[in-house]
């Protein structure tokens, strides 16, 4: 017989630390080579590079805050300069997040169709051309122990054998903390950020150069890969996530709330680094070219501890989130 | 501008219907092919393969309906016959959701840790050797077109080029109308189903043949893929998933509710041919060998309508949602 919690910490389980020097050696985990990691392998998030926003609580009065680390260069820096500008002019106070669709994306901003009845944007936003959907990368690529390629590209790249099935011409991998696709090509090399799950990106419309970065969404279901390069990702939620995935699902026009009632307000949107010094939120991740994110991510494509008896062998970026705690907090690793 | 409405029709304009005759033709897009698809190329869904879940209403007092495809042989029928006759005994009745983690799964059933206390099985139950986790796949597979596989097997394939970053010996691809890996060995072809979103599986103790059936969880996150032949796929969410998806995430030890409070009582859960005829759920699904599936493949691998400046040329299994339609009704196709 099955008892429910068990069953329920036996899906868990194989995230358990390893076992005490005692017991026989366990195999590792995701968790434990993450907890067995060295602090100089972790590297800070300025909280310049956050954006934290708060939204009305929910109906039992709890606080919903969600933070967004945004991307850092090579990426998306021209929608990034205008989603800085935005969060500096409080530009997102008093919008709302207006749009959820399930096994899709929740999205956020003004959420008006009028054109005369849009909120302004402030001064300094600027047009980004269609050339920023991905990135040169300055290096050549080459195999690593058959397993994992690397090279000490700028940024740095970490891939996954053997290649990216978005781009049989290309590879997925990690670069600068963040999980990338990239092709090797006769015009160069080119990299860009992938839609996985919690990534936020920039809506447009039909126009490849219409998105400004005051309507965003935060993807909240399987990876839409094939929105790459297609739409630009500036950043990934990093904590506070349910509050936009529990969200009801809209009910009208592509999951748009049709009943302005269910609009979530948002009461404000600030970057970290202009909060009162207690208040900013203090992050780091696991640097993608670091030892331990190597053997993080062979150990994520073949997990062979108690729980699991046939490894898989692979794994596809977007399942291989990149570790990321609170400073001085532990990693939630599964 | 970028205007709120006009942005996410944007995100979803490619999934228009084909212009009219009188306007230039578009390129095809995944909800074209499926909208042109040929009616004998959809197949019936018996209700006696659906399980009818009826939650608790919700706080503004609507209906939380779920129904669940039960996977049809050759996977999974031992855990499927145990779905069946806990099914057949009313045993869920009055059990509940009981764990919901963010972008992983929500499970339910009995949801007791304490043995002496965890609600008795009903007669019948029989317990599934590990060798079910997968099935032997009676064919050779060959390349078709360059660009899909497809071979006459029991059950019939079709695969995703070139390889499964799951298995690199191996390869995706949909069978019998399900996503599916598949590996060709010295020992054999063997076939399972993958954990993509919305997959309902068995969960289980350490060991592999401790999944009853009683306890169940359906994904609400990213592709597991990981628990392919480690966890027992026994069907999958068709209608009704944002009754899981959105459910606050549990704050207990591996994200069980620890405030009973917040449990969501599972008010019934019915084979759909034991509901009165007149309430029996008919569903129909594209079949996965039929013509127009293999154009939506194509077209979803590669995006080039409106939206889209980039075509990915390729796509991951878990990100070609089989169609499933009301019969009568319009697939939700995006």
């Amino acid at each position: 017989m099955i008892h429910a919690r068990l069953a329920a910490l036996a899906l868990l389980i194989a995230g358990a630390p390893l076992a005490a020097q005692d017991k026989p050696a366990e195999p590792p985990t995701p968790a434990s080579v993450v907890a067995a990691s060295r602090p100089d392998e972790w590297k800070a998030i300025d909280p310049a590079d956050l954006l934290v926003m708060e939204l009305a609580p929910d109906a039992r009065g709890a606080r919903q805050q969600v933070i967004v680390q945004l991307i850092p260069p090579p990426f998306s820096q021209g929608w990034v300069g205008n989603v800085r500008a935005l969060a500096k002019a409080y530009w997102w106070d008093g919008t709302s997040v207006y749009r959820v669709v399930d096994n899709w994306v929740a999205q956020w901003g003004d959420g008006e169709d009028d054109p005369n009845k849009a909120k302004p944007l402030p001064a300094g936003m600027k047009p980004v051309p269609e050339s920023e959907y991905s990135a040169p990368m300055p290096c050549k690529v080459y195999l690593f122990e058959k397993k994992v390629l690397k090279e000490e590209c700028n940024p740095a790249v970490t891939a996954l054998e053997p290649v990216d099935p978005y781009d049989l011409k290309g590879q997925a991998g990690f670069a600068a903390g963040w999980p990338v696709a990239f092709a090797l090509g006769s015009d160069g090399n080119r990299v860009w950020p992938t839609h996985c799950y919690g990534s936020v990106g920039v809506a447009r419309n039909l126009s490849p150069d219409t998105g400004t970065g005051a309507e965003l969404y935060a993807v909240i279901g399987h990876a839409p890969r094939q929105l790459d390069r297609n739409i630009a990702v500036v950043g990934r939620v990093i904590e506070g996530i349910e509050s936009l995935s529990t969200l009801p699902r809209g009910k009208g026009e592509n999951g748009v709330y049709d009943d302005a009632k269910l609009r979530v307000p948002i009461v404000s949107v600030r970057l970290g680094s202009e909060l009162p010094a207690a208040e900013q939120p203090r992050f780091e991740y696991l640097a993608s070219d670091s030892p331990s994110f190597t053997d993080y991510v062979h150990v994520r494509a073949n997990r062979n501890d108690a729980f699991f008896k046939v490894p898989a062998g692979g794994v596809d970026v977007c399942n291989v989130q990149v570790p990321i705690r609170r400073v001085g907090a532990k990693a939630a690793v599964r």
